[in-house]
C-alpha cells in the first residue's frame, strides 16, 4: 500500500503476458515498494484496452509528471499494445531500443522490452523469457551456460559472454493443457498429480521420445483397462512430455550449467530430472528473474 | 431408395462412430439395396436415445419381424448404447459373441461387434478397426501383413493366420486437430494443404522424431519470421506428425506387407510415404473394409 508517506515511485516495473499483468511500484534505489496483479492479460484487449488496463491498476502511484514504465511478455506481440519488433541473436537478451507505447495520460511514459528472434538453425521466437535471462545474468554477469525455461512454450537458451547465442523451443505447456483438457485422454484425467507417475512417464519419455505419439493413447487404453487413477495419469501425462523435451534438449544440458528459470512445482520436476541425469540444475523464481530482467531493462534506459 | 417391389431387406449393417452414423440395407444376397447417414454418433446421444436415432434412419426398412442389426464401433463403448466388452488379442478380429443391445421395438435385434484390447507389450483398445481389419482379411483369408488404419487415433496391426497378433495406437489425427484448431499455431493456419509441405514436413518427422514439440513451435515462428503460408503450415504440421508416426511404426511397416485403411487424401499420403521407403502398400476404402467387415460379422452369427 502506497501512501502521501510513502518514499516515492520512481518507475514501474510490468510483466504483461497472454492472460495476466503483474505490476511492481518501484523506488529510485531498487526496492520495491507495492506489487498488484490483474486478470487483463494481452489476450483478451484489444490495443485501445491497455491503457486504461494499465491506469485501473497503476493510477494512484502516478504523480505530475510522467512516470515510466517498463512491460515485457506478450503486451508486445502483433496482437498486442503495439509490436516490439524482435530482436535476432546472438545479442544481450535485453537491449536498446525499447519500443514506446502510445499513451494520452500524460503521467505515464510505457516503453516494452523486444523479443527475441532466430532463424539458424530453426526459425524461434521467445518475448517475456528474454527478460527473465537478462534477470539471471544481472546475478552472475559473466556466467555462460544454459537457462530452461519451462512453460506453455518452454524454452532452453545458450548464454555466452553476456548474450543469447541461440535458443529452442518446445510445446511442452501447451500440449500437456490440450491433451489433458480437450483430447480423448481427457476421460481419464481430474485434478491431482501422482510424482511416482510422473518419474515413469518421465523415464518412457526420454528413453523413447520417438513413440510420445503412441505412449500418450497408453494413458487412454490403461485407464480403460487397468484402471489407471486420474492423478496417475496426469502425472504420467506431464512425465511423458517432459520428457520427450529433455530427450530432445540433450545437447542443450549434457555436461552443461543449467539454471532452470520458472514457477515451483514444474521448475523443481524440471531440475530433479535433469538431476536424476547428472546435471545439478540452479533454480531461480521466475518473478524473481522478471524484475531483476525488467530493473536491468530500466538501468539501460537511464544510461541512454 | 427402397419400395414395396424391392428386395426384400435381410439385415442392416452399422458403422456407428463418435460423430456419425452410417447404414447400409442389405439383401439376403450380400448385395447393398440402400444407404443412409446421420450426424447422430455416439458422442452426443444417451444410451436411451441410440434406439430413436437408429429407428429415424432405417425404420422404413423394417418389415413385421425382427431385422438384424450388426453395428462396429464406438456405439459399443462404456459411453455408448451399451459397453461390448473388449475381446484381448490375439484373436481374430471378429468373434463370437456379439453383444446385443437393448431395444424396445419387436422389429429390431441389435448386435454389436466388440472392439479388440491388449495388456502386452503396451495397453491398447479399438473400436471400429477391428470390423475393417476383418473386412481385409476376407478379401485375402490366408493373408500374413500389416494393417495400418490412419485416423483420430491410426492403428498399426499386426495379421498372421487369421488373427490380430498385437496392434499399436497413434494419436495423430487428434493431436493434427486439436493443434491446428485450438492451440497458438491456429493463427497461421487455414483451409487449403500444401503437399510439398507435407512432404518436407515429412521428412522432418520420420527422420527426428524426438524433436516433434520443437519443431511443431517452428511452424508459428516461420509464420511470424518468414511468412510461412497457412497452407504450408498445414501441410507441414501434417506430415510432422504423420513422420513421426511413421518413426515410431517402422518395426511394423519395414519389410512387411502393408494394407492402408481409409480415406482417400490421408490414405494415399500414407501409402505415398510408405512407398518413398521403399514398401509398396496397398489401400484399400475405408467404408469397403467396413462393411465386408460387418458382413463377415453377419455370416458368423448366421453360423451361430
Amino acid at each position: 500500500m502506497v501512501t502521501p508517506d510513502s518514499p516515492r515511485i520512481d518507475w514501474v516495473a510490468a510483466d504483461w503476458g497472454t492472460s495476466n499483468l503483474r505490476v511492481w511500484a518501484m523506488g529510485a534505489d531498487g526496492a520495491v515498494l507495492d506489487s498488484r496483479d490483474s486478470d487483463r492479460g494481452m489476450g483478451q484487449l484489444t490495443p485501445a484496452e491497455f491503457e486504461p488496463a494499465l491506469l485501473a491498476l497503476v493510477g494512484d502511484w502516478l504523480g505530475q509528471s510522467a512516470t515510466p514504465v517498463i512491460a515485457c511478455g506478450m503486451v508486445g506481440a502483433r496482437q498486442g499494445w503495439v509490436e516490439a519488433a524482435y530482436r535476432a541473436v546472438p545479442c544481450a537478451p535485453v537491449g536498446l531500443p525499447m519500443t514506446p507505447a502510445p499513451v494520452t495520460d500524460p503521467r505515464l511514459s510505457v516503453r516494452i522490452v523486444p523479443g527475441l528472434s532466430q532463424t539458424r538453425p530453426s526459425a524461434d521466437v521467445m518475448r517475456g523469457e528474454e527478460t527473465q535471462i537478462a534477470g539471471v545474468l544481472t546475478a552472475a554477469p559473466g556466467w555462460d551456460g544454459v537457462v530452461c525455461l519451462p512453460g506453455t512454450h518452454s524454452k532452453w537458451a545458450e548464454v555466452s559472454a553476456g548474450e543469447v547465442v541461440s535458443f529452442r523451443s518446445f510445446m511442452t505447456g501447451e500440449l500437456f493443457a490440450l491433451l489433458s483438457t480437450q483430447s480423448v485422454l481427457r476421460h481419464g484425467m481430474a485434478e491431482g498429480f501422482d510424482e511416482a507417475a510422473f518419474d515413469s512417464g518421465l523415464a518412457e519419455g526420454l528413453s523413447r521420445p520417438e513413440s510420445l505419439t503412441a505412449r500418450l493413447f497408453t494413458l487412454r487404453a490403461e485407464g480403460l483397462l487397468a484402471g489407471l487413477s486420474p492423478a496417475a495419469a496426469r502425472g504420467r501425462l506431464s512425465g511423458l512430455l517432459i520428457g520427450a523435451e529433455l530427450a530432445a534438449a540433450k545437447p542443450w544440458w549434457l555436461g552443461r550449467d543449467v539454471v532452470v528459470v520458472g514457477e515451483g512445482g514444474l521448475s523443481s520436476r524440471y531440475a530433479r530430472a535433469l538431476a536424476a541425469q547428472g546435471v545439478p540444475a540452479r533454480q531461480v523464481a521466475a518473478e524473481d528473474a522478471t524484475l531483476a530482467g525488467l530493473k536491468h531493462a530500466r538501468s539501460l534506459m537511464e544510461l541512454s
